[in-house]
């Protein structure tokens, strides 16, 4: 822990009274990991939606707003990275934009000295989840942000490239940060069809792989070129909610650790020199211990729903609403049990950075 | 860690996007001790209102409410204990009450299987801050409680005792005892002037001086007489936001954990058969810990705060706002910075709870 910068953070997402998601689950990865993390929750329900039930409400942009206008007259919005996650509307999503801006805005004249992570929730597997006019209202803040975390799908959507191989994934990392200048971008969650050729490049093979997830990312050089790495991790069979969330805070914690390594918190968006090849990246090596991390927690709550799932079919074996609500929650991410796997990542092997190799 | 047992704590009390009071501290320590948190908060401000300053709303009974009820619909109120704190009107505490009856009556079935803990925030040092009909309204929520936390005033504003001495506070106790049929009580920051005696007791001087501060618990026997403890601890010099909300929490964690080791989880209320003497209760037990925890905790926060002290009175010397703002921030608990001494609280000794002696 002693190695772990002090880190203030604001983080911009939703909250649940019940369970593991957006700034639920990010403000304890965080905290766990020693950062002060000050939360501005855009909605406050009871729990996620994937019960098929929750009550609670959306904050509007004006209390989103007057919370961070309070912060600023007690002088407690000296903040050194922000997170900033799911928004229900895109005039929440341009809130959030303002208040980054502002922030970043402020730190020009120390350069480095802010940070801001973005994901733009927008959806997932080929499906938008968030009304229409958010798409846009993420793509005009693209340009602020240091670091951003889509998904195949959003990656797709803001960059307007279909990705169906290795290449075209290149191409929409390529393009995102040529035409918005992002510094850092990781896709999170991917998996490619397997190639029809004959002879399918070693890489597109390895993401092929059904039980397979990869992250693939880059640091762009100093000509905005991409500087690619991945990271393959087995994939479970559970889909487990906030993994996301649990990704990006960990990110903003072990991310800002590998920057103070390489010695780029003076440096404009910790951009590593073109030298760094991309394996070698600060984003790589931070990124690394967040899936050891993960890991090791999720595969203690895949024990655990197993043996909910066994009850379950004996109890409920008929009633098929309460069988989804047990094994709901029973794939609700242990990570407070697991606080120490977070803190401490067990061995890297097998969570190591690999370049990417695309075919010409 | 593993041998504190796996917790679904409901806690219903303020937020704070910045620092540390009400859920905002409580959730953390008991998240680091473990337990698996279901929040509700009873306001949503920027920060707390010893700045001077401060943004954001209140929820409304009826918000408290439905999200109480999502989660009964997603089946996620099973919940083994709940913590109660801050609420910002008198309907409000009538509504946190039928949460906690609604929880306390269900349990009827399995004696031990919920215990409520709360914590009756009216005010402090003679002057109360809520509105004056919230001392009815939790006067009326006495009967259902497991443990109540009142400090010093708040004892005598829910006794009717006026409490001079440790004669009078013993009065109060057994009075909360016998009157609400209250199983645990704990007085905390108990400050109580010197006797005038020529021959003072024991135990008063110890409570009298100056840089001391004493809890008194006590857990009622069969026939709701009190079994008294205290534990004094050094007062440090500095007064710090959110320690009742950190003492509260922590006890959550400590006291289920003492209950088990005594083998009172099957027990209504977790109460200890009456040959058990009052330092030897779980409640004396478990508060230890807590005040262990805590010492070493905010002597921590002390040295920070005195290094900002020093630097302030250099840089700001004539500008009392940012003086104030700035050492305000600065007495916030340094809870996550010292995750450790909450997990492992360093040795007890120290930190012994003793028998109180009464002058009959």
């Amino acid at each position: 822990m002693a190695d772990l910068p002090e880190t203030h953070v604001l983080a911009i997402a939703s909250h649940v009274t019940s369970g593991y998601v957006g700034n639920t689950m990010a403000t304890f990865c965080m905290q766990t990991l020693g950062c002060e993390v000050s939360s501005i929750n855009t909605v406050n329900y009871s729990n996620h939606v994937g019960y098929g039930r929750f009550s609670g409400r959306k904050s509007s942009p004006e209390e989103v707003a007057e919370l961070y206008e309070g912060l600023k007259k007690a002088k407690l919005d000296n903040f050194d990275m922000m997170l900033s996650g799911y928004c229900p509307s895109a005039t929440l999503v341009e809130q959030v934009g303002k208040i980054a801006r502002e922030l970043k805005l402020r730190a020009t004249t120390s350069p480095g000295s802010f940070f801001w992570i973005l994901d733009p929730v927008m959806g997932d597997n080929g499906r938008i989840y968030v009304a229409e006019d958010t798409v846009p209202a993420y793509k005009s803040l693209l340009q602020d942000a240091d670091l951003i975390l889509p998904n195949q799908f959003e990656a797709e959507l803001l960059s307007g490239i279909k990705i169906s191989d290795v290449s075209t994934m290149a191409q929409a990392i390529s393009k995102l940060h040529e035409e918005y200048r992002l510094p850092h971008i990781i896709l999170t969650s991917v998996r490619l069809p397997p190639t029809t050729s004959n002879t399918p490049a070693a890489s597109d093979e390895d993401l092929a792989a059904d039980a397979k997830i990869s992250i693939i990312g880059s640091t762009a050089t100093s000509d905005m070129k991409p500087r690619l790495f991945r990271l393959t991790v087995p994939a479970l069979p559970v889909y487990f909610s906030g993994t996301g969330d649990m990704f990006a805070s960990l990110m903003i914690a072990r991310l800002r650790e590998a920057a103070q390594s390489a010695g780029l918190l003076q440096t404009p968006s910790w951009r590593s020199p073109d030298s760094v090849a991309g394996p070698d990246l600060p984003l790589a090596k931070a990124a690394e211990k967040v899936l050891a991390s993960m890991h090791a927690v999720l595969e203690d709550t895949m024990k655990h729903y197993e043996t909910v799932d066994k009850r379950v079919r004996e109890q409920h074996g008929n009633d098929e609403t309460q069988k989804h609500l047990t094994l709901t929650r029973a794939a609700e991410v242990r990570v407070v049990r697991n606080a120490r796997a977070l803190r401490e990542p067990a061995e890297l092997e097998g969570f190591q950075a690999r370049p990417m190799e695309i075919d010409a």
